[in-house]
């Protein structure tokens, strides 16, 4: 009987089967061919706010420090000799910190490298910036169409202000190599967002399509048959196929980065260096491979490292140190390679490992050299301090996270941060708070478990929860970060009504 | 037209539907009861084989050493402060390490709970007793019948031979108190596997039911009501309800395992004392509570630390000492808690973090006090090391994977091991290799992704792959992992025919 019905039935079963996947079909491909002609959304008012805030910029005077970025891609804690490597060695960067400032308790404002990148550009936290959903995919791909039905954003909103649109309204000239990472639609590449100079990728070295570009022009073409998501991941295999030559890219970046300086260096410049390594997947230069003790990681991180030194002497040779901010950072804590050093925790994490980074800056008679800070900064910090530097007004219609650290670099060792938040890789909202002396966190997701943990960061690595011994401090900081937590909740992007 | 056959043939569908789900529900149910009511499967030849080798056994005199293995769960290398713990204080377990030998690169045989157990009890890897499937679960639950169901073992294959067996029959008394894990099916739990005496649990101290055993009998039931996955986690709520209270959990094996050795002083004896703790949920007695600086984890470690020192003590008291080894070890590294020390990794991985743990030997006379050595060895090896010392024949019908350390404990400084191979969690081959100098692993898993990385284990934590300086060592560690991925996949149980 039962069997009667089911056979009687299967007819019709397959047919509706058979329709409703055609619908559905039908219905996705008239989503997708929508989101392909869509443009990113555009907050109106805030865009001309940014307009007029733009237009309203003092113009410098020569006398501003020039400033230069050079911003590795999951550079981690312990990849550094400097920091603390004993496999690798990187005797320019180190260099670098014994003529400036060494930074111990630095954070990128994500364990992931779009958030991270926004934060830097443009001083606020990922929710801010519409970067809190893990990282920006080329938008025809199948990963970037589905972002945007997601309505997650595959781009830097129009209306974000960067640091390179103020630099550039106030009189510097603006230049980026390297990788950009906050979306390749039409009007909101690096030139669309402040950059008059422009050589690098648009995305991740292990991403399709790999094409580098010079300002909008691709002058090297990926030629190879892209996977479905744009992701390759391909640091196993040898030199991808046809189009850029990773093992030269390192050289490539830092010539025009040199080039760059020198063609600029008769006025206030900025300098915005996004390295595409120790990403994986992992190509050094000739002159690099095989050579370091730290195995390939070794070599690229081997070759950043004589990329850093040739561009610290060209601001020498050419006499601009003196007037030269120089800030060498990384957009987060190490990948699967590379070394957290002694924290617990790699990219993608919220444990010190994901987030605590390298960070050196060099500005010869105002950075004291060999000092070393413990003071607590992020990288949203970069923004207000270098708009600091130059006298230049902050935009008054947006919150801006990050705090001036002109104080700080320059010998006061206080940090402007009582409190910094940690923001994971697809959520919005903050799980993890610090202060000086301890961190507690609503969830690492380590080992797949999301439970509260306090930290006391001296003298250990997030392995002893001490919640027992220290209740009030953890009911305080839960009680701070649930405040944070409802302050974003309660308005994401930190506009302020005017 | 497409919408009227859908409404037409949506009546049969949602009957289809219907009948297929309560067709499909019928056969599980017969399929659970069947499962329910059937025993684990027996080789019944090596069966008779097991039983031909123990009433073979000769029988030991007086002067073989009494044995005492204490056994932690998932206590991490950087756990005891003779390990380098700055914040949780061990002064009677380092007392011991003091008195005897420290051991550097010991590891347990999976980084798991179950299949260390078995590995540590029958000197044999994971596949050869079938607990190369993650942990036990109490066989009636839905996890255990699922386990069943699909094939899995759930409890020690009868046929296997444990160092209780073998102690027992050749006239030591055997005695376990703690931590069972190895199955609760009718004639395999402790007192089937050749303890003459069994006080504790027969699973970890985060399943339901909790029930506290005295050999057969229930002494504390577990009056909650238990969840669908027999696995509660709850470290972060008070005290379990009705049932056994934790806090005293420490303290009442304690007892147990020191009444043991007083009633069996007059005879060789062998106590395997497997702690509960730390595994989670964590819980100290009252005397430690809220004491150590290294949180609720450090109270549970330093309460371990107590009963240790007791333990002990109780064997000067009794004058046993000169004539009793000792061993203190863990099942497997450090969980979510705890510390790796500055290894990578955690429980449940195959890297270092995950295996490697601490490990003590106390022997006085016999094991010079204050040693320390770094030869590599496996708790495979406790089984053939122990039968040596009382000069008793192995098995001939299985490969016993564990090499006889009696040499190196003595002082003899030199590994039996040329490799050691690590085995992941849910799979039957090893996916990792080791000898003095290197690590080669085929995939940790860690951030999600299985690659081929090879450590140089001495100055570095796993951080630097150096596969492209040390290209022969890695091809070489390779073809050895693959010999041994196809001599255990040919025969995984490790059986010899005679």
């Amino acid at each position: 009987m039962l069997l009667r019905i089911f056979n009687r039935s299967s007819l019709w079963l397959g047919r509706a089967i058979v329709v409703i996947l055609l619908v559905g079909l039908m219905a996705l491909a008239v989503r997708f061919f929508q989101i392909m002609v869509t443009a990113p959304p555009v907050d109106e008012g805030h865009q001309s706010a940014k307009l007029e805030y733009l237009a309203a910029l003092p113009q410098v005077n020569r006398d501003v420090p020039n400033i230069v970025v050079v911003f590795f891609d999951d550079l981690g804690w312990g990849d550094l000799s400097s920091y603390g490597n004993r496999l690798i060695e990187t005797p320019e960067i180190d260099q670098v910190a014994r003529e400036g400032l060494l930074m111990t308790n630095f954070y990128s404002a994500s364990p992931v490298c779009t958030p991270s990148r926004a934060a830097l550009l443009t001083g606020r936290f990922p929710p801010r910036t519409r970067t809190n959903r893990h990282v920006y995919f080329p938008d025809g791909s199948t990963v970037g169409i589905l972002r945007r039905m997601l309505g997650w954003a595959n781009a830097l909103p129009r209306e974000e202000i960067t640091l390179a649109e103020v630099m550039k309204h106030a009189g510097y000239r603006t230049g980026m190599v390297g990788k950009w990472h906050l979306g390749d639609h039409d009007g909101y590449r690096p030139n669309d967002f402040g950059f008059e100079y422009f050589f690098g990728l648009l995305f991740s070295n292990d991403m399709y399509p790999l094409n580098l570009y010079q300002n909008e022009e691709i002058v090297i073409e990926d030629k190879r048959v892209g996977g479905l998501f744009a992701s390759e991941r391909d640091e196993l295999q040898p030199i991808p196929g046809e189009g850029v030559d990773q093992r030269q890219l390192t050289a490539r970046y830092t010539e025009e980065a040199i080039a760059f300086i020198e063609s600029s260096k008769d006025e206030p410049f900025f300098l915005y260096f996004a390295h595409s390594f120790p990403h994986v997947p992992l190509y050094a230069s000739d002159d690099f491979a095989n050579t370091s003790r730290g195995g390939t990681y070794g070599d690229v991180i081997e070759d950043l490292d004589r990329s850093t030194g040739s561009l610290v002497s060209a601001l020498d040779r050419l006499g601009l140190s003196e007037n030269t901010i120089v800030i060498i950072t990384s957009d987060n804590g190490a990948d699967y390679n590379g070394s957290p050093g002694n924290l617990r925790g790699r990219k993608g994490q919220t444990l010190e490992g994901g987030q605590r980074v390298p960070m050196i800056v060099r500005w010869p008679g105002r950075v004291a050299p060999g000092s070393v800070s413990n003071a607590m900064a992020m990288n949203t910090d970069l923004f207000p301090t270098l708009l600091q530097f130059s006298s230049l007004p902050m935009p008054s219609d947006r919150v801006i996270d990050g705090r001036d650290l002109s104080g700080l670099l320059q010998g006061d060792d206080v940090s402007p941060h009582e409190f910094l938040y940690y923001f994971p890789v697809v959520e919005t909202l903050p799980d993890a708070i610090r202060n000086l002396e301890f961190k507690l966190t609503e969830g690492t997701g380590d080992l797949g478990r999301n439970r509260m943990h306090l930290s006391r960061l001296e003298g250990d690595t997030e392995a002893h929860d001490v919640q027992n011994l220290f209740a009030e401090d953890a009911a305080s900081l839960t009680q701070l970060l649930h405040a944070k937590q409802d302050e974003i909740r309660a308005n994401p992007r930190g506009w302020i009504s005017r």
